[in-house]
């Protein structure tokens, strides 16, 4: 795979339908990708991969820094080598202001993949952490009506993420989803909304045309899985 | 890319709302698989790909070997390189009759890909050929309702097609998807039905895992339509 290629491991809709007893390690998910989001077995926590670091942010409010990625292994990933083509400073205000940027800035990305970094320091960034299945099997919808919500002030600290097409629900989340760490890799997780304030913080994205999808083999769960679209399920979700 | 890898051109909703004035050289498909399917600019004809082979399947019957793939482009194609992993000989009645064969053939293929490939006498062969667009973003309901079909009786030729799950819909077509090429490469198309009668063929397919998704660069049919899933359309003109 080359630079700015998406790489995902299993489906959405997989999580969705509670299949995460199994996974890759992710240190074949790194193989692919230095920039990404994912999660861990059971759910548990949120994956945030920075410079080719991969940190779990779990519901108590800690962070692991994943230094075994070999022997860590996970449900659902989606990485790619990043090397952006767009750098620039912004301020934002929400995720439908990063939305308005994005289709500003890549005009003729409507239908393709987006990868986006945010360094800086954020007036406010409202995350989720999932706290993991109670049961094997358990959807997410039910893992995340137990989800953890942190508001973070004037945290410094990255966001990682990606824009993906419509036409993808189901196979990764539509539109914007992104994750954040702090600066001093304490804090963070899935991000429900956020917000620069008035200084702008460091930007840099690139467009994506190329996607590559593995599935998981020898995974009874997966196999057996029902994965129909629940696409107002992963909007709540993940959206 | 390794054997028994699911490559593809573009997206099979890019055809249904009629992007098919531009695509990429079939030549650089081929570089992805020897087995598979797709259609040419416009919308003009069937393509099956065969032993690395690909023809254009015409409505008016006819039927035109590629032989500068390099200078022939294709806006949608789904290849392989097709190595079988089982092999055996089988009768057939209908594509419901296919599909159970598969499902009992590949139990642990729920939620992957599978490539087929079946050869020898059929008793009965009932194809369409799509004759292409009128106008350019002409979307392919209306395109097929335009269509031409044939049925073929006692007729000796290749099967070439996949079966993908289903949440793929409106990436790919979700199901069985099948072309037919004759064994004198005559006549062909598009499968609406099939039975083999009372004497087996020869059939060959192979489970896959891994997909492999170009987008169109470059292509401002590509980046201005509205790729919404239109699931019954598909399954109208593809399934």
């Amino acid at each position: 795979m080359a630079d700015n290629e998406v790489f995902q491991y299993s489906i959405i809709s997989a999580l969705m339908d509670g299949v995460a007893s199994h996974g890759t390690p992710i240190a074949r998910v790194l193989e692919h990708g230095d920039h990404g989001l994912g999660t861990f077995r059971n759910m548990v926590g949120e994956m945030i991969v920075l410079d080719g670091e991969v940190y779990q942010m779990k519901a108590d409010g800690s962070v692991v820094h994943i230094t075994d990625p070999a022997s860590t292994v996970t449900p659902f990933a989606t990485v790619t080598r990043f090397r952006p083509t767009l750098q620039s400073r912004v301020t934002v205000s929400g995720k439908d202001g990063l939305e308005e940027y994005l289709t500003r800035a890549f005009p003729e990305a409507r239908n393709h993949f987006l990868v986006v970094r945010m360094d800086g320091l954020f007036s406010k960034v409202h995350v989720r952490t999932a706290g993991g299945q109670n049961i094997p099997r358990e959807g997410m919808v039910d893992v995340c009506a137990r989800q953890t919500a942190h508001t973070f002030e004037r945290e410094k600290g990255t966001i990682v993420g990606f824009r993906c097409p419509e036409y993808v629900m189901g196979i990764n989340v539509a539109g914007i989803h992104l994750h954040f760490i702090s600066e001093d890799r304490q804090r963070g997780g899935h991000i429900l909304d956020l917000s620069t304030g008035a200084v702008a913080v460091d930007f840099a994205a690139a467009q994506m045309s190329r996607f590559h999808l593995e599935l998981p083999t020898e995974d009874g769960e997966f196999n057996q899985a029902n994965l129909k679209l629940q696409a107002q399920g992963i909007k709540a979700v993940e959206g």
